[in-house]
């Protein structure tokens, strides 16, 4: 048998292969994004609660009625902003799903798709898979990944359809500003051009600075599908709970797409998650939590050769290693788990080209004393 | 803002209607196809475990080692052929997502789909959202809905890339013989068209009959995607965990797919399906189960005026009305819902043009008690 291949050119993920690394090293596992410590007892305990309850058969496709209800009251709270619960808030299986089901909605053969690059590095494959073509604005750690918004606008043609943002950044670590919004908002106003913006880290931002979700300008938020995730928030990576906001139409054609892709969502975390989003503060403290840990990591290397401008949002740190090495990221990135024992994600992989940018990323979601014997061993070099 | 919909056509599914309009009239629920009973306490029991032991961050993007082992043994232990746990099996976020990766894998723009109808109402979606042609091959109930392979063969084309089988069948109850998998792979031995085969209803079959999955034939596992589901099989439909055996370069591209859409599926539930499978018994004593929930059915509504064949596998079981009445199905089930009490799919939205089969589907995965009242109710028609 010949299957013919629609990706002959993707291999398995970086987060795969460093992870796999990292394990058969023995290596202090700093690539992949998930925590090495345990969401709150209280949450376990809600799922529990309603796997006993037996809450195990089919949530409703768009997701349980009360967890619809609490996002909706969350977004209102926060952003003072009013999303629909029955027919703008759509739970789905992680945040990824959400931005598959989003780019199958939008993307029709043919239709452009500007992505601003470094970028999770399912946005490619996803827009290629429907058949669209992706078209690149590179940021670059000389201008510390800031947005040109004059270049966005200059790639924009008749067949562009879509704009993917993603705030806080993975990998860099920075953040929309409220100008950044209204750059953009200038942009799109007279345009049918939608945008997917992915907010996943949305309570992981530092230094007091605010997140500027684009549902809080009126111009972007009519044209945004808005992508959250449980599993960042709360720790809990694995369980594949996350949500999608947009207005009414947006939302009918995004849970059309989702009905086919998983249907719905597992049902007796849905529900916990519902319980637990009573009580804001569970959100709430996230960003102080978060923020400790990065000023601990960033203590830890404070006296290494790595260079910095310390992440404003999300839970990575980049990190230049120009001063320490000429070797091009990938290669590094293997070395230092084979050889220090910590793995890390060469932040090449986040551009669609080659590229000789000398700079790695790190994942401070790890408890301390992982963090202090990963910024020893990164000293040394 | 304008988003020109790719699916103009797509309402909601019928099993959110029906499932709705069920409980707005307080009507027994016998349309959407989920128990209302609940799982073994065993099993909740070891996700409480998994959770409580930290278990909670994202699964290898394949799945956990050893629930694919486990599936990898079960496999060659009930039909004597080997998948490799490492490459062949892949853990998914339900078999509506292993549905959808695999057509996604397989379906170029302009390849043709081989679907039997009546069939499951994601596939025409997925095959046409990929860029796909759908043709159909009409199974009817006249014909107890048997398939003419030679009408399945005259139906191949150079463009045939993918034929999508069901066994045991969603909605008729209907299961593939040993003679029909000799018939397809007669067909396709020396082609390159592939298959993927939803045997989500695997261990719900019924008087002794033996399970005929496609990959117990040579010919045909070569090409198959087979899909699975735990949900159906361990009365957890809202768990959302299945899996695709497939071999190695097919499993290859698959994954490809399904790391985009989901990337990986709720962590302490593969863990504590590992462990649940480690004993047989709780998956061999599912068709004993089933069988007596269809007998039970099918007492319930033998003095009643619907005619039927019973169910040979699935936990539904379809009823031909014309002595009853002669309105179409989708009123008469809207009908019975609201006048009756008791909420039924009708099949012909199994198929993708209207008809005038007069059948209506019952799910019989329903505890004793509502069963008997579905069954007086129905009977007093």
């Amino acid at each position: 048998m010949n299957l013919i291949s629609k990706q002959p050119n993707t291999g398995t993920t970086i987060f795969t292969v460093m992870s796999k690394l990292a394990s058969e090293h023995e290596a202090l596992n700093l690539s992949q994004g998930f925590p090495n410590f345990d969401c709150s007892p209280k949450l376990t305990e809600l799922v529990n609660h309603y796997l006993k309850k037996g809450m195990n058969q089919y949530a409703p496709m768009a997701g349980i009625q009360s967890l619809r209800e609490i996002i909706a009251q969350k977004v209102s709270d926060l952003y003072q902003v009013n999303y629909h619960p029955d027919s703008e808030v759509t739970v789905v299986s992680g945040a990824t799903e959400a931005l598959y089901a989003a780019i199958t909605a939008i993307v029709h053969q043919g239709d452009e798709v500007i992505l601003l690059e470094p970028c999770y590095d399912s946005y490619t494959p996803a827009i290629t898979l429907n058949g669209g073509i992706p078209v690149y604005v590179t940021l670059t750690p000389e201008n510390e990944y800031k947005i040109d918004w004059s270049i966005v606008k200059s790639k924009i043609t008749e067949k562009t359809k879509l704009i993917i943002l993603n705030t806080p950044h993975n990998p860099t670590g920075t953040v929309l500003s409220e100008e950044d919004l209204n750059r953009l908002s200038d942009i799109l106003k007279d345009t049918n051009i939608f945008l997917i913006s992915d907010e996943v880290y949305e309570h992981i931002i530092f230094d007091g600075l605010s997140h500027w979700s684009l549902l809080r300008n009126p111009v972007l938020k009519e044209r945004s599908f808005i992508c959250g995730s449980f599993g960042k928030t709360f720790h809990v990576t694995g369980w594949k709970v996350g949500y999608c906001l947009a207005p009414k139409q947006l939302s009918e054609e995004f849970r059309k797409v989702h009905q086919w892709l998983t249907f719905s969502t597992v049902t007796p975390i849905q529900y916990a998650l519902a319980d637990f989003l009573q009580e804001p503060e569970n959100y709430l403290s996230i960003p102080q939590f978060y923020q400790e840990k990065r000023d601990k990591f960033l203590t830890c290397i404070q006296d290494s050769r790595f260079t910095f401008t310390p992440a404003k949002g999300s839970f990575f740190q980049c990190v230049n290693y120009e001063k320490i090495t000429q070797e091009n990221d990938y290669d590094l990135a293997i070395r230092l788990t084979k050889e220090i024992g910590v793995a890390s994600i060469p932040v090449s992989v986040f551009y669609h080209q080659k590229n000789d940018f000398k700079i790695l990323r790190f994942c401070f979601a790890k408890d301390d004393e992982t963090l202090e014997r990963a910024g020893e061993k990164l000293s040394k070099l």
